[in-house]
Formats: structure tokens, sequence, C-alpha cells
């Protein structure tokens, strides 16, 4: 089952572009990580990150924190693309099963908005790993995102 | 509401503390981070992080997702902490809720065995900011780690 | 680990016994799941339901659906609580872990609240199984409630 | 986003209907709620309930409690359909997130599997609310299911 990006969302901002790419660029986080935002469509997100050994587990694969932290932010600006010029984007919650372990040498989330509110967004994540062009999935997360209306995002 | 160390448990394995923080030592995730354990107890594990500028998300506060990858390496190792000498653990899944902003100058995690099972192990993390001394509590979460028999741990 | 009544926490809405048990009474699924109210301070909320063979699963014990459901409600209601006057109380999500098989006489759950925010709050519930008067922790959820502003609750 | 069965999953157990079914049918909870199993393949599973006012919260609406159990039996099936025919099914866990009033004259649940492994089956469950035929997505859930070895489900 692939997720693909939602079918005809229209955004609020149509700069939605530019302001989810300077919030992004301004997270020490993912500079930290190697992450790069590899698609953006309205409502939809994807991120991608090459595996090193600073992003291991105890095992060597991906560590599950990676994972989280890619889910989570690829749902965050895929809700933050449907949000309007005037609001920050805030996560509320996540929920992430990790499904098999995350072995390869690139990891991709992918972020897509399943209902996009006046507060609250509900995004779908789901992880893959890449090994030589193929792709395993290897997490989905569900999570909650908000609208913090009138405050800037940076 | 404090999360505690469970009273009286008894590890499995007597040898518990070298196994967790073997396995700690093994991740090169936690290195990046900059994250040791600051305290080990049958069924609990503390975690801390100091922050730094590459740990931020947009608005320069902790990343969620470092908070989320010390609730869940937390978990993890509180669940570990209680497996017999010849399990692996593996991190099923986890969901954290993001309560406030987490400011400070450092990022504590505390994880808490509820359960104990023979496959599955029940934990709860909580995750705190330190300012100054001063706690906040910054989030929640609650997830499931599988013994993996007959695995080495690393 | 035993939840306990948050420590000192002041209601928004002197009334809020009254809001509670009001909204609680309109809810046909409580009736007809056998639930009340057996106990309920600011932030806190516990309900009960005694067994019958109708709340079962297919090996007799209560019904997962049932303990998800009285850990929503507690969880609903302790942060309904400390709402305002003029607010309406919503689920946005909740996750919950079974933790062991919920046999027993009655099924208990503990709604928490560990932050209330103007708009969400955040509570845990905890589940429990009496039989002959021994509790059993049998699962353990963690939520996330909005508060409507200008909505009646009914 | 519609879920779709998986396509092309082959069962472990050939009399895998049998075994849903008769285990479905020794639920007491799905009898008082008025479940019934609407659809059924290898890794798929389908449950529908009509609207009753004894199924409603204090709104009117469909409860979240009954859009929860329906979301876990849903998925619990979808992974018991793909176990061999020696192991019984347990819910781990499961989060959901209530996306919009269920409002209708029918909510139907359905369970699809992402996983399936040889203990942990990991299941995605939507919820949708049917008025006068036209579906709304109202809740979305995901969750972990166990097997467990060598014991009947009755």
């Amino acid at each position: 089952m692939t997720v693909v990006p939602p079918p005809d969302v229209r955004p609020r901002n149509p700069n939605y572009q530019d302001r989810v790419r300077s919030s992004f660029a301004r997270q020490g986080f993912m500079r930290l990580l190697g992450a790069r935002i590899s698609r953006l469509t309205p409502g939809f997100c994807e991120l991608e990150v090459p595996y090193r050994q600073e992003l291991s587990q105890q095992h060597g694969y991906f560590h599950g924190g990676v994972a989280a932290t890619l889910a989570d932010v690829a749902g965050g600006y895929a809700a933050f693309s449907l949000m309007d010029a005037t609001s920050a984007v805030l996560t509320v919650e996540f929920k992430l099963n990790l499904i098999v372990a995350a072995e390869g040498d690139h990891l991709v989330a992918r972020g897509t908005t399943l209902k996009s509110g006046r507060t609250l967004t509900v995004c779908r994540s789901e992880v893959v790993s890449l090994k030589e062009g193929q792709e395993t999935l290897c997490a989905s997360a569900l999570g909650t995102f908000m609208a913090l209306a009138g405050k800037a995002d940076g």
C-alpha cells in the first residue's frame, strides 16, 4: 500500500513552498541528520536522509529515533503546507510502528494529510528504506499537528 | 506526577548494567546526540542530553525528534534491563505527546517499565527539560518493546 | 505505579461536577455499557463498569474495546473538569496498550490530566480489573482532548 | 486515500474464513454493538454497525469508543486472517485519531495488514460513517496484534 499525494488539495497559502522550505532550513536538527526535502506538494512532504554510522542503533541499522524524527517532520510539513500564511505549526503527538529493521543506504519519510482542519491536522507518514533502489516499508506513523494562529514560524 | 523507579523489581540478568551500557555505547546516534545514561536501575532508565543548536527545531527549542528518540531509548533500556541474558531488545512502537516546548539547558528522559512479559514489555517515558535546575514536563510517551530470544544485542 | 489525582488543581468552572455528570448522562453508550462515574475531582475522573457476558471478547474477558472506551471517557472528563463553562470537550486521539487480559468482576478506568492547556489537554488513563477487591493493571492509555470554545456540551 | 485489501496475500490457514467468523461470533461485545463482518479477505476485514441511540456520545453521534472498538476488531481480524491454524490473536495496542464527528446511519471499519510477522502483525484501520450511501472518513487507527502460538482462539 503506497502513500500517494492527496488528490487535488488547494493550499491556503500560495507561497507554501517558500514557507515550508524556509522553516525546514531553520531546524538545526535536520542539518545534523543530513536530511533534505525531496518532494513537496500541497498536503504532502517527502524527506530523505543518507545512511551514515552516526545515525545507527546498536545493530548498525538506522536508529528508530531517526525514523521517528523524519516521520514527525514529514507529517508536520505536510500539515504546514496547507496552513494559511500567518500560522505556525506544532506537533501535538504522533505514534510510530517500527515494522522491520531500517537497513539501507537511504531512509525516506512520506507524510500525507488525512484531514486539514482549522486548528488540527491529522497526517500519516510512511518510512521506507532504500537499498540499491529497492524500497522496503520500515515504519508507519499517525500524528496530530496544530496551527498556531498569528505566530511566525521562525 | 513524577515517574519513579518501579519498586522492588528483580532483574532476570544480574549483569544488566553492563548489558545495557554496552548496547547503549554501540548506538552511533546516541553519540551524535551527545546523550548519556544518567541513572539505571532494574526497570528504569534515565537519559540526559545537553542543549546545543544542532538539536533544535525551527524556533530554537529542543527538536521533538530528540524528545522522541530519548523517550524511545529510555523506554527500551528500561525494558532491556529486565530481560534475560540471551535476548536482544527491539522497539515495536511508541506514541509521544509533546506537551510544552522543550526549552532548557538539558533534556532528560525517564523510562519506566509498566509490565515486563516474556515477549513484550510496556514502558512509559516522561521527558522533562531542565532550565537552571528547574524541571518542566515537556513530553510523555507510551511504548511497546520486544525481547528477541537467542539474539545477541550488538 | 498508581495514578493519583493531580495535586491542587483549580477548576476554571466551579460547577464542573454538574457539567461533567450531565454530559456523561447524555452518552447513550455509557448506559449501554452500564458505566458510572465513581470518582470525580478537578483533573481526575474514575469510571466503573460491572462485568457481564455482553462486554466480553472471544475468551470471555472484558473486551479491549470496553477498556478503550472507558480510558477515552475517563480521560475526556478528566480534561473537561478543568475546562471553562462555555467549552465542549472532544477526543482528538488516544493510544491504548492492553497489558494483561481484563479478567474480573469490574473494570475501572482512571483518567488524570497531565497538562490542561487553553485548547488542548493531555491525559493519561489507567484501566484496572477488580477481582474480589484485588486490582490488576490491565491497560494504559495516553490521549489528547480539545476544548471547543463557545459550544454547549449537549 | 482509500484503504484497499492488500494485493495477493496468501493466508497460512486455508480455513481462515471459518476461523475468523467463529471467533467473532464468540465476542459478546460485538453482539451488544450489533456489529457484523461485511467483508473478509486475507489480510483485510470490514465491519459494519447500524446507528442507534445506545451507541451515541453526548451530542448524538456515534461514540468514539464504538469507532475505537470497531477499528481494533477490524485490525485484529485482518491480522488473524493471516495467522496459522493453531494461533490465537491478541491486541497489543492501538492508536486512534478521531477526525470528524461520526454522523450517519452506519459506521464501517476497514482493517488492513501492513506487515504480518511470525509473532507481531501491524494493521491500519480506517473508520468511515455512511449517510445515505455517502462515505466520510471519521477515524484512522494504527495497531499491533500478536499471535499466541498453540492457543485455541475460543
